[in-house]
Formats: structure tokens, sequence, C-alpha cells
């Protein structure tokens, strides 16, 4: 269904420009209709996050949030790994030398600091498009922040990942403590991760459930991401959005309150001609993905 | 300790008289003392949940709870295949032209609808005697609402599992959004399935602990789910009960909380004749099968 | 890194002494820098689990609490198995032949008993140190509501696990009903576990996530977790025990809360000296464990 | 804007004839246009509530959610007093000698009793119409749990509120240790209204927030909330029912999970005709309660 | 304490000059050091909330949050009246006639404009420093979810408020459904008001905690919510930041979840200088306000 | 039916022998059969709360919540006020100079000191018996986080409140901003007091519901909190205890999960022999307190 080679997506994913004016740590494009590729690119910095780099997600993630001609994401790292975590040196000042008159003022400081870093992710989340996320090369510290806020993940045989953060003196607290045990199912592992700072490999990523397909190179995990995506983004906005937002409410809440809440969802999101429109493809033996649907 | 042979259980376990009166849509037998069988009863449907299956769901589970004499349930599918998931030719009417006088009266209407299918799966939680579902060929949409509501899950090497809602236009609103998530451990994986629609076949639906276990035909799987019934059967049902009723109370609520609600349970739960005689029969190497419990 | 090899690290944990005074259930050592080793230490009754031994877990894990030269702990069973459970000939009269006037009076004591005992493992979780548990050998019964209080689940190749409650009439109330669906991530295992009291042997405790790495005898195993502990107790206790306090935090509330606690947490956190030591450590490629932390 | 006299009102809300068929304790009567009027009819019984009257409240409230020709309730009692609570006698069977073979199985038959009682005052608060209460003369122990359940508490200069169980041996378990201090504000009050069983009388009622407004005598109170109902029920139903839902909804979750359900809630609700119309109604300076609404 | 009399206060905080730009409905001024005054200013609107004001108050309101002079804040309406709610010529586009293919995405829609006007007064609460609320004349609507979402609410003896929602044929969805039944302590008067539309006057509003104090006319109102927000502003900066917070956050939690996030809170904040500048003013017998903070 | 007059009351329930041992700062007597008296017992010093104090809280209730002949508490003060609040003296080492080597130890210090200081009231609400506070004079600072966590709350008509902190630069963090405003039901009112510190006297804090009774002066205020104790420690423990019990575990949670924790709680202490011979007692019209009820 995807006609493109892997070296072709390849090239229709790589960003050989740079990052997208205005961002500065960030290539934004559309490699396929209706998916939106975000790619972090400060390569010569293993994209380590900067400054800008925390503040550019979430405006590229509003973006994207409103845009109607974006169904799904696929976000990936440029240059040779996906990323090294943290710029621990264009972050020094906030992190290492807050401001304020006595300890509480710099409390008070830090908090808002660490609070708009979680924004950051919380706006992967926020996004109501499906984001999915391909991994190559090393995934360190905030790194995997980022991506247990996605909603799929994927990556290539050499990925690897560390929550990275107690090696260096602090628990993680940009969402890794949070949402990563509600990402895998192993509760000894993920506190054997957060607590020793191991590096974990692709295949215990594979047999542990942190990511659900591993591919054998970074060509084949672009065209893999790529065709998901399209797949998603195919299909009813209507459906695919509301179920993103339903499998986060979900998460959070009671199997109860959970169904109470998806009712009131779909007590109008039924009345969508998507409905109409996906059942006869479906009766005709045709994809939903050959079917026009509205914008949302 | 089954005495019969795997043909003899699936023989016991068939249903070639067609439903249960006064049901339409299921059949139900006693193929062993204490354990209920219930089996989806529309073959040349592919077991397709037309209007009489959401409600007699519910009657039947209802029922069961009252039946002293049902200690563990068994559910299954008749024919080639689980179920082929919402007979939507039989339920277009209410599902894709719902009434009301304007879009708030019609969405009354469909919420109150979605409660009416939510509750038919929701009756299999509530009912405090523990449920398996035995699955073999298809388990389609509405399928993997129903068996994300039953306790254990158990599969044909040919199973597959298919979250179909998202192809049609919707997303799921019959429970698979609220529970696959607390089913299973992989979060990237339940976000694949749900938002792709692709199959999941037996061997990964094992890895990813969606079936506890595969079996390598239907004979095997039903003398397996029957054997695993009357162990379950066969032990006290104070013990039993209170153990369904307490981890789906835990599902919900923090550890905390699970462990308040444990205590007050079973302040009077300990004061079972039960506990004396199975300790007895623990001291004695006997099987707690062996042992005469009261009704509960 | 561990000098020394399996045996010596076998002698150096083992406790030919027998209990450490006032405990005479438990041995409490010091096998390394900072590392506490408990020791179940009732050999000759396979580790069950007395009176004295829901008390003295409270008192050790106080204690340990307090103790600031104590960074992690590991937690294993002395001869040849790790528990057989509860010590039921100990304890019949607390829990066979509860006193009270009448049923009313009779559950109200009964209720204090349960809460006691779960105090017992909750005390685990309360520590702020994190928790190895190392099991060989039998876990029944008790032993898995203990490990599943614990941090980080070590085994022998031939250790096996059994929910045993069931088949002694009774649903388990000290923990494995509420932690054990929080521990691994297939529930239909959970459920299939908790109801037929099936043993589960090491290769399914390590696929199913209940353990996170499996040993090939208990040497191996010793030395494993005394390295494991030596690695966490190298590491900053501020970094390490935030992080063990918050991922307990996150399991019980949403990711939002979570976030929120989080961001609270660190405010004051992130002040710690050990993040410049940490952070110098690291970029001179020198390990955390190098680094001297003050006492916390 | 009621033509009727309190006399007249009186009249067309007594139900000279007793109780409705099917109903033996529940006299219902439609004194104003979508308005229906259960009144609690064992009046030489001073409202006891016998077997019969708890499985009626469900039948009756499950049969005025469903019936679109009503939009508001009025609840009161005949005769000289609203309700002397648990009718002890009829139901002594049931309540003081419970069956079982042990004590596990008398508890697990009591639970499902109590669980049984609660589902019919638990039935008026899931009926989406609002249901005001019009008490007289005695609330006694039921009563109590009767009327925290409704939305709208209105009484006579003579009436008086006890909750009453804790002088009978027992904790009140049919819902007022659960509503009562989400009804009112004092929780000091409640407390001591619980713990001492003492009277509390309209004036107490009025000023602690348990009644919102007094009357006279029963012909004006009867006349107040039959006003109040025709109010209501002039009112778009709409708003009203959706009105209800989010109260309730809100009232056992956070500020932000409240707005949450309420937007989902709203996305439709907003799109109903009776938007324009009340709107139009509104700017014309007329009484909503002239507009023709459609059934809901 | 207040040197200024009751009219000189008034003409402090009168904005004669009309809205600050680049509001164009808000009039924001510093009446005394540490306090913001926002006056909404469409007097010949009677203040009624249009497009701009709901964006405005975002705007607003995140301004104040960083605004380190500000430690306090009243809101109050300009002209004859507080406000007349939602003014709906200016948003019968978006309010009347959302857009949208099918009614699944006018419902989407819908959907996020309420969030966007939810989030309008959501700002008040997240803002950290307190804000009271000035009533006088009419608080319709919009108003009354306006003026929960504060802090702190007085008003003079011709105020009036009135839920106003239902008389339009909609349930009130920007927020007085969630938060007046936590902000007033009589369920039964919370539900008479939003269910009939009535008019509540300030004597009731008194009574029933809606507002803690009633002055004689706008003047003294406007000097007396001065007055208030300057003892306010006088003290301690973290006290105060700090109270606010905590006493939102207990508002959605538990008791327990409460105190555990006030403790982390505290650990750090109790670190400030105020702590032992306030505690010497104290032993002196000074006003708080006599000392100097440092900024927050 | 309290046979003693007022001054002999307050002879019965004076301590003039002073703290009783081991205890330094509380006399604790029985003034009456069931009911234990605690006095805070440092009239010198205005009974402020110095470190014994808050050791001796938890101590003294850990014993009540043992004490079978306990059947009620009050709570009071002896000399001429209730309490000032914290000793800041005696506590200035712990609160004011903290100790700890960086500001992550000193805060994680502290925070143990916040929650060693909020387990002493929260051991009021833990102990199952109901605790009476009988305030006089003033109850400022941690007096008012003291009284929140009582059940019931009487004062004199001299007695005043303050919520003091802000005043002294800090947040309460020892319970008063999570229970104040679960204990009474203006949340202005509550927002008012924290922010302000201002005094609140008798009338209003009756009229806001904060005591449910005031009285002339100590002498009637000792007696009408011994009857009203009486009256309570007369009653069934069984349904005492029990009603405290849910009425604490409903304040944290929605009606749903309330009532589902009731009918665990009531399956079992419904079969109490109290049940029984209190309704004997009242068919023959005599008071609960005539019944001789079994330990609990």
């Amino acid at each position: 269904e995807t006609p493109l080679s892997s070296p072709a997506v390849l090239r229709a994913m790589s960003s050989s420009a740079g990052p997208t004016p205005p961002y500065t740590t960030l290539a934004v494009s559309r490699p396929a209709p209706a998916v939106t590729h975000v790619e972090i690119h400060r390569p010569d910095k293993r994209n380590a996050m900067n400054k800008a780099f925390w503040r550019e997600m979430v405006e590229c993630f509003s973006e994207i949030s409103e845009d109607q001609d974006c169904r799904a994401v696929v976000v990936s790292g440029a240059g040779k790994t996906f990323t090294a975590g943290i710029d621990i040196v264009d972050l020094a000042g906030e992190v290492l030398q807050p401001r304020g008159d006595d300890t509480a003022r710099i409390s008070y400081n830090i908090r808002k600091t660490i609070t708009h870093f979680q924004e950051s992710f919380s706006a992967i989340e926020r996004c109501p498009k499906p984001v999915l996320v391909a991994i190559h090369g090393a995934c360190v510290g905030g790194g995997v922040d980022l991506i247990t806020a996605c909603d799929i993940r994927l990556c290539t045989q050499d990925a690897w990942f560390q929550v990275k953060e107690v090696d260096i003196g602090l628990a993680a607290d940009v969402g890794t403590l949070q949402r990563l045990p509600k990402v895998i199912g192993s509760r000894s592992l993920v506190n054997e991760l957060a607590l020793t700072a191991r590096k974990m490999y692709a295949d215990e990523a594979k047999s542990s459930g942190l990511v659900s397909r591993v591919f054998q190179h970074k060509a084949a995990l672009m065209a893999g991401a790529l065709e998901m995506a399209e797949e998603i983004a195919g299909r009813s906005p209507v459906a695919v959005q509301g179920t993103k937002i339903n499998l986060l409410y979900s998460r959070d809440h009671s199997v109860e309150e959970g169904l109470q809440f998806m009712a009131a969802w779909n007590m109008s999101m039924l009345q969508t001609a998507d409905l109409m429109k996906s059942a006869q493809a479906s009766m005709e033996k045709k994809s939903p993905r050959t079917v026009a649907f509205a914008k949302l």
C-alpha cells in the first residue's frame, strides 16, 4: 500500500534543509497526505534538548492540534541518534543556578521551570491526533520522557533507552516516572531502569512492550512509521481522534468512569457522516483509506 | 483430573439443539458440576451480536449471578468462529438511524443506547462468579469488548483479534478502549491495535498477555477451559467470589483503598466454615476439589 | 565492578549465626557499604511467617527507614526456599479462632488483624529506600504478598510462585490482589493465578514481568542482587529515594496528579549538592558510585 | 402563576383512592402537566417502608425515567407524617434473621440485601428528572436516606428529622452517611445528628441548608412544591436534565473532571432547538414556560 | 488601617478612562501597592461578556500570574451592575451557529468553544494570587460562573444572583454546576437555583455562604474589598500563595492526599526568610503588613 | 439525664492534679462511664503545643483506640483558653533551624517533621471513637488544625478562632487547609479566614457551621459536652464506631464508593446482638442508654 521504497521514504522524510523556520530545533514536513513529520533537528548536538526545543515543542504541537489537514504525526530524530536528552550546557543556568531571594523563592521558580518542561511533552498528549515516535540509536533521559508521552513507539534494532536522571543526581521529573509504569507491564523492570539507569536495548524494549515493533535499520523504521501513520491518517478523523482522547481519559480513570465519558462523547460523534461512508466501504470490501472524509 | 477425553468434552460442550429457550442467541448448559457454559449461538451469522443478544447477555448473567449452583462460567462461540462482532444489519435502525426531534434529543437517545450496550458486558464483571472465555477463529469489534470484560482469556492457535471500530468510522464505545489497556501491559500495542484496526494473532495475544493460554484446536481449547473452570468451581465459593470482587475493585482504586476494602470484606468472610474445611484438606494433602462447600 | 566472586558473596550474605537480636525471624546484616540485607531466617520452618515475623517486619523496616547509612535493601530467605507463606500453626489462634461476643465484634477484631498484617508489607513500600527481593525455591501465599510490595524482583531458575490463598478457603487479603495486577501486565494471568492457585515457574515469571531477571542458582542470585543493590546504593540518595517515592505516588494517581506532585517534590530536591557532584562525575565519565554523597 | 388555591392543590395532590395499582405503597398521579406526584401511601402505618415499598420505588422511578411526558417529580407522604422509616415488623425476617450456612454466607446475603435497599434510593438519583421532596411531620431513619437522594428539599414548620439508626444498634447504611455530609455544610452538625440520633426541627433544617424552604402547613407546602415543580417542568427538558446529570457528576469528581464531562455533554446538547426557542422567548420577555418544547 | 475615605477609594478604583489598552473590556489598575484591580468595563452593555472579554480574561490573568509586583487581585464591574452575563448578540455566531460538515464535526467545534470559555475562568483559579470579587447589582449567568472561580466573594445589599442558563435552554457549562456546590453548603439551594433560575438576593447569598460579607453600597463595597486585598497583599506572598494553591488542591482531593501534597509543598517553602521576619514582627506585636517581603 | 449540676461537672472534669503521667501535657480522666476526657494541660503556657504535646497526642489516641472501656472522647483545654497554638519557643529548633547538608536534605527533614505533626491530629480521625471538642477562649493556629480533625465542635460564647499561620509567613500545614473546607459550607469564608488571619467569634462559628452548639460559659460547655458524650457512649459501640468510620470514608470518596464500602462494612456488623437489644429497647420505649452492650 505504500508505493515508496524504503530509501525513497527516507529521502522523503529527511530534512537536509535543516529546521523549519520559525523553529530552530524542529524540521516539520508533510511526507504523505495528512501526515505531519516532526523531526528533532540538532544532529550535531545529538538532538540534545535545549531551551528553544522545550518551547518549540509546545508551539509545534499546538499548531498541529489546530491543523485540520493533519491526521497523524510521526516524531523522529535527525542524524545518528534519536536524542541524547536534555542539553545540560544550554540549560545550566536555568536548572543549576535558579534565581530567588531565599530557598522558598528559588524553589518556587524551580517548580515553574519543571512545570514548563512538563508542558512540552503533555502537549503531545493533548494533541488529539495520534503521535507515532520512531526511535533509532540513543534515547536518553529527556528522550524517555518524550517517547512515553507519544501514542505508539517503534524503534530500530540498534536503539537503546536509558532513564539517565538518577545518574545526574535527580529523580526524573518531566514525565518518565509518571508515564513509564503505565506504558509497560512489568513494574520490576520499570523500577530497575529508573533506579539503576542501566541501558535497555531493542529486544527487551519489544518484549517488555515499550515499543510495539522493531525494524532492521532507520530506513525501514521510517518507512514503517510512515506506513502506519498513513493507515491511521486514512481512517475517519472522528473515529481516530475520539479513540485517542478516550484511551487517554481511561488511563487515568476507573472503567466505570471511562464508560460514562465514552457515552457522553459518542452520543454526538456517532452522528457523523463518516459512519455511513465507512460502513459502506466496509460492506464493499474497500479500505477505509479509499473514503474521502471531511476535515475535523 | 478431567476424566473426559477432548472429543468427549467437545460433545459435552456442544449445543446441537441450538439456543436454550427463552434465549434465541445463547445456548446455556452445565457441562460439569457447578460450571455453566454460555455459548453464543448464531453460527450461521458468525455469532454476530444482534438486538436479542445484547438483551439476553444481561438476563443470562443476572440469572447466573443468582444461581447458587453455578461457581464458574465458560463463554464460547458456536460454529466456525467466536464472533464477527456487532450485527450491523439487525442494529442498523438503532445505530444508524437514531430518533429524536433535534440533535440534542437524538444524542440523548444515542447515549441511552450506548449505555444499554455497555451494560451487556458490564454484567459479566458484576457477576461474582469467574468468567473464562474460550476464543477460536475471529474475535472482531464487539467481540473484543466482550472478552476484555471476562476474567480469564484462552484461545486456539487460529484465533485472531481485531479492534475493528475505527474502520467503521467510530471510536469503540462498549468497553474496549476502557478495559483493553488495563488487561494487557503494552500501551503502544493497545494504541496501535485501536488506531489501525490491524489483526492480532494468537502468538502476539499470548506474548502481550491478552490471553493466558493458547491451545492447538477448538477441542483442546474447550477441554482446557472446562478443566480450568472445574478447578475454580471446585474451590470455596467464598474464596473464589471474594477474589474476583476484590480484584475488580483494586483495578479501579489505589492500593491503599484496595487494602481497606479488602479488610472490610474479609472481616466477615474469614468466618466461613470453608476455611477450616480447606485447611484440613490442605493438611491432609487433598485437593480442595474433594471438599463439599455449602452454597453461596 | 563487584570484586567478590559468587561464593564469596553467598558467604557474605549468609547468616549462619541465625536471627539478629532482638529479631527472632530476621537476620539483618550489611554485606556492602550502604546495603542492608534482611534475611527471613526460619529455615527449618521453610521461613513460614509466624506471629513474630509480622511484627518484626514493621520494626525492621521502620528502623531501616531511619537508618541514614542504608541506601538500598535486599530481602531474601535462608535455607532451601524463600518462604512457605503464613505459619498457619503459629497463627491458628488469631486467624482461625478470633475473639468477640457476637459476629460483629469478631469481625471487628478480624479486621484489626488483617490491617495489622497488611501493615507489615506496606512498611516495605513506605520505606523510602529501594527494596530488592531475591527469591529462590518456593514463594507461596504470604510470600507473594511480600514480594509484590518490594520494588525489584529477582529469582533463581528453580523459583516458583503460588497465590495459594484460594486453596485455603479465603481471598488473599494481605496485598496480592491489590498489588499483583499493578506489578505484571497480563490481567488474564493474574486472574488465573489467583483463582486456580496454580504454580508459576521462573520462565513465566520472567516473561510476564513479575521478575526482571532470572539467575542460574542461589549464589548467582545473591551476587546479582547485591551487585544491583550496590549500583543503587552508590547513586545519590536524593535521586534514588525521590524516584521510589514518586514511582509509588504515580501508581495510585493520574498522570496529571503525578506530575503535580513531582514538581512540588523536586522544587527543593533539585537544590541538592548531589546534582552538581553527579553532573561533574558524569562529564568526567566517572561512575556516580565514585562520588561521596552526604547522608539523607 | 399557579391558578389553584392551596386547598385546591391539596385536593389535587391528595390520593383518597389509595395506592395506584400495581403499586401497593405508592400513589402516583399527574397534578399538573409534566409533573408526576409520587405519594408514599401507607398512612395507617405512618408510611413505614415495607418490603413492597423498597421494590416499588425502583419500579416507579424506572418508569418515570422513561416517561417522556414527565419533566419533574414531587415526592410526599400521605396522612399525618412523611415517614416513620423502615417497617421493622415487615422486614424483621430479612434484616434480623438473615439466612446462610455460616457467617460468611450470612454476611454475603446481608450485603445483597443492603445493596438492594441502597438501589431504591439511588434510583431517585439515576432518574434524570429533578425530584422535589415535600416533608411534613416526622422524617425518621430511612426517611432521611430517602430525602438526601432527592434534589430539592422543602418542609413544613412542624417537620422534624431524625437519623435514627444508631438508636437501633446499627450504622445507617442506605445512604444517609454518604449523602447527608454532601447535602449540608456543617460537618459538626452531621456528626452530631448521626451519632446522637437527636431530632432536628424545621428551623435548624433551614438554617443548616438541609431544606431550602419552610412552609406554614401541609397545604402550603404542597402548593409550593407543585409550583416549583411546574416552574421546572416548564423549562427545556434538555436544559433541566442536563443540569441534574451534571450537578450529580460534579458532586463526585474534581472541578477539572466535572468541566471535562460538562463539555463532552453539551457539545451535542447545545444543538437543541430549545436553545433558539428559549432565547427568542427571553428576548420577547416571555417566560420559558410559554414555550412548547419537544419531548426528551 | 486604610487611610482613604470610601469616596476616595471609589475614585481610586474607578476607571473613567475606560478599558486599559490593549484590553477592550477590562480596566486594569493598581489602587494600592501590590493590589491589582481588574474592572470589567463595558458599562453601556451592562458588562456583558463578549468575544473579546473571554480572550482578555485569560491574557489578563496570565499576566497577573507572572507579575511579581501583584499580590492580590480585586475584580469588579463598571457602571450600574456587575454583569448581565454572556453577550448573546456578539457570540450568537459562535454559540448559535457553530460550523462543521456533520453533527460530529459541529459537536467537536462546540466542545472546543466550551473548553475555551471554561479556560477564561479557570485562569482565575490557576493564578496563584488570591482573587476577591466585589459584586453590585446584577450577577447573571456567566457572572455566576465567574464569581465561583474567585477566592473571596463580597457584595452590596442590592446585589442579586441568577443561574440563568436553564431559562435559555441549556445547562450552564462554564463552571457554575461544577463550582457552586463546592462553594456553598446547601445542596438543596444549589439545585433550586440551577433548576428554576430564580434570583437570589444579598441576604440569602450571605446566609447561604455564597458571599462572606455584604456592604451597604458600592463605595463601601469597594473600600471593603480594597481593604481586604491590602490585608492579604501585606502578608508574606510565600504564605499567601501557598495557602491559595493548597486550598484549591484540597478541594479536589481526599484529606490524606491533601496532607501529602501540603508536606511536599512546605518542605521548601518553610525555608523562606519570610518566616523569620514574620515571626519577629509577631513577637514585637507588629502587623505583618509592616514587614518588607522579597518578591515572589 | 445527666444528674450532675454544671459546677459539679466542671469539678469532675477539672484536673487540678495536672497532667496524667506519663503524659506531661495531657490530663486524661473518666468523668463518666465509657467517656474519656483529654484535657490539654499547660494552662500557664496557654496550652501552647510543645514537642511533648505532639508526641503525646499520638500516644494518647492510640491508647484510647484500643481501650474497650472508652466509647466517646471529650477534648478541652485547661485554664483560661483552649490553646494559643504551636509553642514556637519550644519548637524553634525543629521548625526554624532544620538540619541537613544541603537544601534538599533540609527539605527532606522538614517534610518528615510536617508529616510527624500531621500524624498527631490524623490520630484523632483514625481513633474509631467519636471525639467531641469543647472550645473556650482562644483557638489559634494549630488549635484550628486540631479541632477540624475532631468529629463534633462545641464552644463558649467567648470563644474565637484564628487561622494564624499566614501571619507567621507560612501556609498552614497541619490540616486546616485540608479539613476546614470540608467542615464548613462557605468557601468564601474559609478563604477569607485563611488568607487574612482574621478572628472569627462564636456567633459566626455557629452560623457558618464550624461549631454545632454555643454555650454561655465554660461550666455549661463542659456539662453540655459531657452530656452529649454520654449520649453517644450509651449507644451501641458497633453502631457508633461504624458511623464514624463510614462518615470519614464518605468524606473522601464518591457516593457510589461510599455505598459500596458501607455495604461491605455492615454485612458483618448487622449480625451484632446490639441490634436486637436496641430494637427491643426501642419497642419498649426505653432509651438505648439503658441497654448493656458488650465491649468492642
